[in-house]
């Protein structure tokens, strides 16, 4: 095969990112030089920090350019190899193009061993998602055994990851998340003690006090917005949160507008901080084994939504943002 | 004297506190007893976060109770002696009543010495206000040389002492205040690269960014609302915000919002943390004795707004949230 698919930003969004912001194009595949591999895609991992990228305001990364490919986590499996280091067969794990097939530098990209845990798992809870939960929560939250912590987002892929973690090392774990199903999932498949589902209940900052009665002391904010405001009503003295997504406010097109947070800072002794998992990468393959051997124990679970075809990429993206997905959200090409 | 005056809370303030929330009475002084002493109040400090005492919200410390004094740091010299620590004619710190005689406990006084500096520092630069701002700086701002830092309240008595610590560590320091008479004070006094007028200035953000081409490393915020918006914009990665008041929005009835601040902590792994000087007791004694040795140095110094009378100690407060004052605020009594 000589041609193949892939997918370009065709605009940036305002606001909701939609179907006009992507197109489709075919291009030929170039030949591997030394070093090089050629590469065919097997599973792409779509997240809500691509939206940032979408836009051209400066970030923690360069944002996607208009007219290229946008790009992200992949496992694909190598067709041909000019490397030493990768051989016909192997499945390797990279920041990779929407493309089907497409060349690639064996340096930027990591073997990956299929018999230790599925494929689509080193996208999620063994790649990005694992560690941003796993490091997000052990560097920032720093939890000391028997104490509280929220989780916002909890039955998405990180949050869901970090209420596990949070019951290893012994915190009481409650999750918010928007539908009773989702409440029913995380209490159930992933241990955590209690869930509150933000779109049935009037007063948050109450059902959230209730089911803390000893306040919060660790905050892992996937969310941001009005679901954060009613965790400052809650939280303990020398809490601390870890400001890891906002996804509620990632397509605002204005600057959106919170209760300040200062003063319960001040209130509390308490601590924010931003979370991003690339300030970390010397601590990426400790956090893969000890993610790897709770997997491996049975301590770890994960859930995944798991879509087919690679035309269905950009709406698997879209459907992030109406919570449709269950964990971590990938794509089967 | 066996009559002394003495200053109530009269009722808690909506928003701005005024006149009628005091209440001037008259009470005996009582003898003291084994292990106390018989005061004489010499100067009284008057402070921003006496604002959140008056109310009953839960805070870092109790709220006042009405009907009962009102009680702040003072110095006060010790006419009549029942303890082995203290004699007459020493001249004490502590927390006290707003009152000109009282009887307190030794305990809970600490002996200062007049030679060493004017009795008026021991409430300010060698007192919470110095405290809080060398501890504040080095325990949550962590500066390294070179770096850059903006003080908001930088004319103020914790906001003037920080940006001369901020010297002596090695930082570009700009400073923000609310006259061009404060705006010359905090370069010609106290040694700032440079200084802001927010009250002249149309894009904060804006000028922000002139004074700090390398961009903002530690934010030593003593206002937030607006001011710290405008600094968001401004911020660094890893950057560090000591939070350490919000006099903007003491007064406010209801809860001020702001532009979130959580997609700027992700998108520059930022750190924010509130500040209260009585979580690190423990550190008092080491940050008086650099903060005095910096003074007889002369490497640090201070201004300080003196009122004179008993009488006129709530005006005194008051008049903290017009700026009226230019570094600390005491009266002497």
């Amino acid at each position: 095969m000589k041609e193949t698919k892939k997918i370009l930003l065709n605009s940036r969004p305002e606001g909701r990112p939609g179907d006009s912001n992507f197109k489709f194009e075919t291009e030929q595949v170039s030949e591997p030089k030394e070093g090089e591999v050629l590469l065919k895609t097997e599973y792409v991992s779509v997240d809500p920090y691509l939206r940032g990228r979408m836009s051209d305001a400066k970030s923690y990364i360069p944002p996607f350019e208009v007219g290229k490919p946008i790009s992200s986590l992949m496992v694909a499996e190598v067709l041909e190899s000019k490397s030493d280091k990768l051989q016909k067969g192997d499945h390797v794990v990279g920041m990779l193009d929407w493309k089907e097939r497409q060349v690639a530098s064996a340096e930027e990209l990591r073997k990956v061993d299929e018999d230790k845990a599925p494929l689509s798992a080193y996208l999620g809870i063994l790649g990005m998602t694992g560690l941003t939960a796993y490091l997000g929560l052990t560097e920032i939250g720093k939890p000391k055994k028997g104490e509280t912590m929220v989780v916002s987002g909890a039955a998405g892929a990180v949050g869901s990851t970090v209420g596990q973690i949070g019951k290893i090392l012994g915190l009481k774990v409650i999750g918010i998340a928007g539908t009773d199903e989702k409440v029913e999932m995380i209490k159930n498949e992933f241990g955590f003690d209690e869930g509150i589902n933000y779109n049935t209940t009037d007063n948050m900052t109450e059902a959230i006090n209730k089911a803390c009665p000893d306040g919060i002391d660790v905050y892992f904010d996937n969310v941001g917005g009005e679901i954060s405001e009613a965790i400052l009503f809650n939280i303990n003295k020398f809490s601390r949160t870890v400001v890891c997504g906002a996804i509620s406010v990632y397509n605002e097109t204005s600057l959106p507008k919170s209760i300040s947070v200062q003063p319960f800072l001040i209130k509390k002794s308490s601590m924010m901080q931003g979370f991003v998992i690339s300030d970390y990468s010397d601590r990426h393959s400790e956090g893969v084994q000890q993610l790897a051997k709770w997997l491996q124990e049975g301590k770890l679970t994960y859930t995944e939504t798991v879509r087919e075809g690679f035309e269905n990429i950009p709406q698997a993206f879209l459907d992030l943002f109406d919570g449709k997905n269950k964990g971590k959200m990938v794509v089967k090409v």
